[in-house]
């Protein structure tokens, strides 16, 4: 699949599950931020990894690989219009202000985690290790510019 | 895998993830939450196309019974000795003082898990509804005994 696909077939996917159109704006950003909260368990160790703070480990890299493979494309809808504030949030204005950066960046996240999980199949750990690299990145460079440091209401 | 292992075995990949000895109990009653949210909003959907609230949709059953298959077993591990309470918690006490019978339901629900996802890759409606509902009623089980109504401190 395409990169520039994949944030339309995560909306699409979102829609047809059965999303409401009006999603309590409060559900949303709980959402959102669990789904980002287990990316980041799912991540945090295999940085850890990369950084050689831990020993390498295959069955966690497969597995947290998976995880992040798997649920990545899942926040993406639920910062909808509408969804800018309802609870505490780190989820800077920017997203809808300048939404097709966003996108841009998300889809960019996307496909790091695409690669990684590639990688993961390959086996190779030098590949993986650079694609999780990558992947840390692609995070980083989304929060600099659209992940507030304080929560605001 | 056996069912009796996969607990084991969750609990195995998370120490070897770099779970740290002394989690913060607010950060494990955190992620475990995150954890459940994702997972009930891949299952709400699909429980209403069994319920036939919503049209079958093939996509999102491959998409949301993949998100459940491969998250459903991350927190288990972050209901450890020391994380009753420290964040507000819907977790019932006997979750410890019956561990062996919350870890019994705990591994139901996976293979329940399991079971749905080799119903979709069999991709027969039916047995993927059945299974549906079975996951259903593991989940609720659980729940039933182990979930509080109203979050305690």
């Amino acid at each position: 699949m395409k990169t520039k696909h994949i944030f339309a077939a995560a909306l699409t996917l979102m829609v047809a599950a059965g999303a409401k159109a009006q999603v309590k704006p409060e559900d949303a950003i709980d959402y959102r931020q669990s789904v980002m909260n287990v990316v980041g368990h799912a991540f945090g160790p295999m940085i850890s990894m990369v950084q050689g703070k831990i020993p390498y480990n295959k069955d966690v890299v497969v597995k947290n690989s998976n995880v992040i493979d798997t649920i990545i494309d899942l926040p993406w809808a639920s910062f909808a219009p509408g969804t800018e504030k309802g609870a505490p949030t780190k989820a800077s204005l920017k997203i809808w202000s300048e939404s097709e950066k966003f996108k841009e960046l998300a889809d960019k996240a996307q496909q790091a985690a695409v690669n990684l999980g590639k990688a993961v199949k390959g086996g190779d750990e030098k590949t993986i290790k650079t694609t999780l690299g990558d992947l840390g990145k692609s995070c980083k460079s989304c929060h600099d510019d659209f992940k507030l440091k304080e929560a605001r209401n």
